[in-house]
């Protein structure tokens, strides 16, 4: 495995795979990689014959007041777990490199996406994570890419940006890799303490709880919310910044729970802000 | 010479090109091409084994009450030009094709250099512009693409584009290409009845006006400017949209007339816009 710290290296290196008709599939992460970043890799390499995961700590998808300073960040850990699963390449450019002096061009998502889930409190997020992604995808020149379905806005937005802008990529989304009581592994989970730890499992407690409701025949999406709010609003750690009931396609907020419903939802747990959601197929 | 009408052909004949190791260079046109476009499709053909032309009268570079219906468009005439420079493929996709239902995406360029010149009475053409030549480059994979000096707010613009989203692409400028009569080759001087065709030549003469007192060592910008203003009124007409006299690499206004200096304006003649620029090297 071989670490890439330049744009130019990259960018040769992608040119001879691409001229060998070799594939490459790409994970583009912010680092401090867990076993949701595995799967991503162990499903890249499945599909690829080489597989390149870029870390980088993208500043544009944070907001001022955001955490990008105390963002984790461990190269030598990730390098391991990327050696490990005999990944080829990793791609970690410096910042200063990625955004030179005068850069002022953004990519920038319809806010249709934009303006509901995360994009709220976030309202700058996607425009930075499209920016970024063009970039590396320009390149990396992968045939594709895979994102975890954890963040689902986040996927939606990046495959529709690669539609509009006739990306040759084909964008994989992967399964939330879960801990054994249900929390989705972050790396965000490492700012929690131990009763903080045990309070986050609130969120994938009543998405199960709002599924069974589902299962049992409810079909008012207004009372699936609520029966949500009051779980999450039981436990003291937790606060939730949105829990959304939303068609899975055009991400319009539902009244009636359709064939393909998306519950999502964002809870502080303490000043740790964490995600989850369940699309839930009827015809299941 | 071939017509490619569909994104998935023409992505497939340029994957087959770079595959080959053949160079390509891109024309990106409107259609309707004069001789400032001939100058650069003979200039691409000089440096690359193949060249494209592509033709698409591209919507979302027009605002609503601009002339988008009234754009002129002969798809006949302009394949017979492609074909006596030579050029090897037309470009020429369905506006439908390029802007699919729930179309979202915008590549944005900096406000510092759309917030003066042509971006202040279009603020969202150079949006638009960079958005659909950032389709066509991922569909068309050029090694270089051509763009007219004319259009010099553009052509910086485009170059800074492609640094920050590190496309693998050169942006090559070419020189205005200029009636006998000093007037800047443009689809839009069909619109000019023969009074407003003489009129209009008063874009360049005012600029060689002001060529000649830097020449003669005036260095004071606003007289610079006032001169032609003054010139450009007298002119019935016409009707001043910018006169812009900037730092060529900043954009940035000047008082003093410094080592590279632009000399930028557009001026209505009748309802027709006209635009035309010099740079004044010091150095000359």
């Amino acid at each position: 495995m071989k670490i890439i710290k330049t744009i130019e290296e990259m960018k040769s290196i992608s040119r001879d795979i691409y001229f060998d008709k070799k594939t490459m599939g790409l994970v583009p992460t912010m680092g401090y990689l867990h076993e949701g970043h595995k799967s991503l890799i162990a499903k890249a390499k499945e599909d690829n014959d080489l597989v390149v995961v870029s870390i980088f700590v993208n500043p544009t998808q944070f907001a001022p007041e955001e955490d990008l300073e105390n963002y984790p960040r461990d190269l030598q850990r990730d390098a391991k777990i990327c050696e490990e699963l005999k990944v080829d390449y990793i791609f970690h450019p410096k910042e200063g490199d990625m955004y030179r002096e005068n850069f002022s061009t953004f990519v920038v998502p319809g806010e249709n996406m934009t303006d509901i889930m995360c994009g709220v409190t976030r309202p700058a997020h996607f425009k930075g994570v499209c920016t970024v992604l063009t970039k590396i995808f320009n390149i990396v020149s992968p045939q594709k890419a895979y994102f975890g379905e954890k963040d689902i806005q986040q996927l939606a937005i990046v495959k529709r940006m690669v539609e509009d802008m006739n990306f040759d990529i084909d964008i994989v989304g992967c399964p939330i890799v879960r801990e054994d009581d249900g929390l989705a592994k972050s790396s965000r989970n490492t700012y929690l303490d131990s009763s903080q730890r045990k309070a986050a499992t609130i969120l994938r407690k009543s998405i199960l709880r709002a599924k069974e409701m589902i299962d049992s025949g409810e079909k008012d999406a207004i009372r699936v919310q609520a029966s949500i709010i009051e779980m999450i609003e039981e436990e003291p750690l937790a606060k939730i910044d949105y829990i959304e009931i939303l068609d899975f396609e055009t991400f319009e907020r539902l009244k009636i729970i359709q064939k393909r419903t998306l519950i999502s939802m964002a809870v502080y747990i303490g000043k740790t802000r964490l995600i989850d959601n369940m699309v839930i197929d009827l015809n299941d």
